[in-house]
C-alpha cells in the first residue's frame, strides 16, 4: 500500500477511535462520592436502592461496559440486546444477542425480559439506557396481540411503499411495547437517564431507535392515515390492523404525549455522533499536515450524486487550491443510500469510492476512502474502500471495466480484485460513514 | 428589502461585473506600437493587411465591442453574431440578432455570410474570432446539401435520445460548416486568435460552441455510430443520412483533424469562466465582512440534488461553523439540470432557490440566491431568485404552499408572487450559474 493510502486509512482509523463508546460515555459520565454527573446533570445516588441498565443497539454493550467501568458494583441489574457478534464481555449487565436488520425471536424475548425488569423498577429505581444505532430493530416488543411475523410482513411493506421514515416511525411506535416513549413509561416510576450515540443525520432524538424515552406526538389515528396513505390497509395483516384500530378509539393507552409528567424524570443525552468521528479524522490529517475541510457531516441523497458533489469539489482544489489549498484533506459525513439497478454486491461507501475512482481517473496525489463506522458496508463483509486516481487503470490491466462494474452496484466485486477493501469486522461503534479525500501529496516533500 | 438580502444581490451584481466582457477583454488583450499581445503571445500587426473580427454568442458584441476599442481602425471588417435582444452598438463589425437556443432563418443567412467573409483571408489576414455561450446554436451553418429543417428535427431527436454531450457534438460538428475546426479551416491560411468566454463546466476548447477553432478526433462514422447507437437511423431526414453517408465513404472531405498543419496558425485563449464570476463575488462578500468558502465552479446534476448538498453544508455552518466560520458567505458555480415532472414555469436558479428555502424553512439569517449569469434562468424573465429562512412562512400567509409549487416545477409563479425574482435583463455576458448562501447576520453588530 502506498503512502498517501496509508494516511487515508489511519484517519479513518482515527475517525473510528474517537466514537469508541467506552471514551464517549467516560467523556460524559462522571463520578465520585455517590454523584453521578452526566454531562451537566447531578444524580445522588445515595436516593437509588435499584441502579440497573437497559438498551440496544451495535454499540450497546461496550456502552454498557463504560457504565460498569464507572459505577463498578453500584449497578444492581442490568440487560442490552446487540446484533450477533457485536458482544463483548460484561460483568454485570446480560446481553443478547439478536437479530439485524430484521428483528428474530432471540430480540423479542430478550426485550420481554427487559420490559420486565424495568417494569419492576421504583421511586428508587435509577435506569440508565444506552442506545445506538441499530436499537430499532433489536429492541422488538410488539404488544402482546400482534403476530411477530404479522409485524415482519408489515415493515417489510412499509419500507418498500414510499413512505418516509417519520411515517414508518408512526406505525411502529404504535405497535411497539418499547418504542415511541414506552420504555420511559414502563420504567416509570423510575428516573431515566438514557445515553445516546447517535446513527441518524441531524440526531433528531425521536428518531434515533424510534425514541424509547422520548415523547410520541403521533397518535394511533395518525398511524391509520399513514397505513391509508400508501394503499396498505388491505396488505396489513388483521393482528395489527384490529391493535390500531383499538388503540384509535382509545380502548388501549396512547404512547406517552409530550408534556406527560413521567418525562420529568427523563433526560435524552447524544453522547456522540457522526460529527465526534469527523472531529477525530480531522485532527489526525493535521497531525499529518494537511489542511483540512470539514464539508459536513450530514450528506444524504443518492450515493453516486453524493460522488459526483464530491468529485467538483476536488477537481475545484486540484485546480485551483479552493475551497481548501493542497496538501488537503477533504472530510464529509452522514449517509447517503444506493437506489439498486444492477445485480452485484456492493454498499453505499464502496459504490462512492468506485464513483469517485471514475470522476478522478488520472488524477495525480488523490486518495479517496470511504467507510461505515460501525465497519459494515451494506451486506458485505467490508467497511468500505479505498481508491486513487490510478485505480481505474490499474483494474484494467487486470482486466476489470470499471463502468460494468459501476453499472451492475458490484463494488464489491471490483475492489475486492483489488484488494483495496476495507476489513474492519465490527466494531462496536455506529455514527453512520465517514468520507475521506486527500489531493495532493504530503509524502514527497 | 432587508439588509442580507441586499448584500447578497450586491455579491451577484459583482460577480457578473467581473465577466463583463469588455472588461476581461482588455485584461487578455494589449496593444501598443503595432504590437497585438495576447496574454503571453506576440502578433505583429504590421504583417496583416486585413483583421477580421468573427464569432457568436450572447456576449460576443460586447467582446468585439472591446476589440474595437483596443484596435480601432485596425479593424477591416467583422460580423458576428448574437441572440435577439443581446446586440449593443459597435462601429466596424456588423452585428445579426439570430434566434436561441432554436437555429433560426436569420443565423444561417448570418453565418453564410460570415464564412464568405472568412474564406476570403490570405496569409495577410487575421481573425481575432469571439466565443461565447449560446454560439452553437447561433452558428447554424449546415453543410449546403443539408435542408435546415431537417437539421432541426435531428438536433430535437437528438436532445431527447439520451445522448451524451460528447455524443451530440460528435453528429454535430459533421454536418456544420463551422464547428469542429471548419470556422478555422475556412480562414485557413489566415492566422487565428480565438478569444472564449466558457460557459461550459471544465472549459473544454472542443466543447465550448463545439470547437470552431479546434481539432476535433471524432470522425464521419463515429456521428453514424452514434445515430445507430440510441435507434435514430430510421428517423433521421434523409438529406442528413446522405450526408453522413458521403463523409464516411470519403466523398467529402473529414473536420479537420489534431495534428492537421492548419492548427500551427491558430490559438484559443479562455478569456474567462465562472471562476472569474465566482472570484468577483468572493471579494465583494469579503469586503462586506463575510468568511468566504468558494466551493466549486463545477457544480452539476441535478437541481434538488444540488440543493440537499448545500443545505447539508449551511446546516453544518450553522450548528458548527464548519467548514467556515459565521458570519459565512458559501459560493458555487456550474449548472444544473431539471428533470421536470410538472407543469408549471421555472428555472434551475429559481428551483434551487426554492429547494433550500425549504429545506432551511425556520433557519435565522440565512439568505439565498442563485441566479444565471447571463441574466435568464430558463423560459423565464428572470435571471434567478432570493430567498430566506422566512420565505415558506411567507409564502403560507400569501396562500402559497411552498411544496406543492415545488413538486410542480413552478418556482417561477413562487417566486413572483413573493416579489423575490431576480430581473436583470440580458445581461451580455454568460458563464453559467452563480449561487450565493449567505449564513450568520454581518448586519445587526
Amino acid at each position: 500500500m502506498d503512502g498517501s493510502k496509508k494516511h487515508t486509512l489511519s484517519i479513518f482509523k482515527a475517525g473510528i477511535e474517537a466514537v469508541e463508546p467506552r471514551t464517549l460515555i467516560k467523556r460524559m459520565v462522571k463520578y465520585s462520592d455517590n454523584l453521578l454527573t452526566v454531562r451537566d446533570h447531578d444524580y445522588d445516588l445515595s436516593r437509588f436502592k435499584k441502579v440497573i441498565v437497559a438498551g440496544g443497539g451495535k454499540a450497546s454493550t461496550l456502552m454498557a461496559r463504560g457504565i460498569e467501568e464507572i459505577l463498578q458494583n453500584r449497578i444492581t441489574d442490568g440487560l442490552v440486546i446487540t446484533s450477533y457478534g457485536s458482544s463483548t464481555a460484561t460483568q454485570r449487565v446480560r446481553i443478547v444477542e439478536a437479530g439485524h436488520p430484521v428483528p428474530d425471536e432471540n430480540g423479542v424475548k430478550g426485550a420481554a425480559e427487559m420490559l420486565e425488569m424495568l417494569e419492576a423498577s421504583g421511586e428508587d429505581t435509577l435506569v440508565i439506557c444506552v442506545i445506538s444505532g441499530g436499537a430499532s430493530a433489536l429492541l422488538t416488543a410488539p404488544h402482546k396481540t400482534i403476530n411477530v411475523k404479522h409485524l415482519q410482513v408489515l415493515t417489510h411493506e412499509l419500507l418498500a411503499c414510499g413512505a418516509s421514515i417519520k411515517e414508518i416511525n408512526t406505525v411502529r411506535k404504535h405497535l411497539s411495547r418499547i418504542k415511541g416513549g414506552n420504555l420511559a413509561k414502563a420504567a416509570n416510576p423510575a428516573t431515566v437517564v438514557t445515553l445516546i450515540l447517535s446513527d441518524v443525520v441531524g440526531n433528531p432524538l425521536d428518531v434515533i431507535a424510534s425514541g424509547p424515552t422520548v415523547p410520541d406526538p403521533t397518535t394511533y389515528s395518525n398511524a391509520m392515515e399513514v397505513l391509508g396513505k400508501y394503499g396498505l390497509l388491505k396488505k396489513t395483516p388483521i393482528s395489527v390492523i384490529e391493535h390500531l384500530e383499538k388503540g384509535a378509539s382509545g380502548e388501549i393507552p396512547e404512547t406517552p404525549k409530550p408534556g406527560d409528567p413521567l418525562f420529568s424524570k427523563v433526560k435524552n443525552f447524544i453522547i456522540g455522533s457522526n460529527r465526534a468521528a469527523l472531529k477525530g479524522a480531522e485532527k489526525k490529517a493535521e497531525e499529518l499536515g494537511y489542511n483540512t475541510l470539514l464539508l459536513s457531516s450530514s450528506i444524504e441523497g443518492e450515493t453516486r450524486d453524493a460522488a459526483m458533489f464530491h468529485a467538483s469539489i476536488v477537481k475545484e482544489i486540484i485546480e485551483n487550491n479552493d475551497p481548501v489549498a493542497k496538501p488537503a484533506c477533504l472530510l464529509s459525513g452522514g449517509e447517503t443510500t444506493v437506489t439498486i439497478h444492477g445485480t452485484g454486491k456492493g454498499g453505499r461507501n464502496q459504490e462512492f469510492v468506485l464513483a469517485l475512482a471514475i470522476e478522478l481517473d488520472g488524477a495525480e496525489n488523490v486518495s479517496i476512502l470511504s467507510g461505515g463506522t460501525d465497519g459494515i458496508d451494506g451486506p458485505t463483509d467490508a467497511a468500505g474502500a479505498l481508491a486513487d486516481g490510478g485505480t481505474c487503470q490499474k483494474a484494467l490491466t487486470l482486466g476489470l471495466e470499471p463502468h460494468q462494474y459501476f453499472d451492475n452496484n458490484d463494488s464489491y466485486s471490483f475492489f475486492k480484485a483489488l484488494d483495496d477493501l476495507i476489513i474492519t469486522g465490527p466494531t462496536n461503534t455506529n455514527v453512520m460513514d465517514l468520507r475521506i479525500i486527500l489531493v495532493g501529496s504530503k509524502l514527497t516533500g
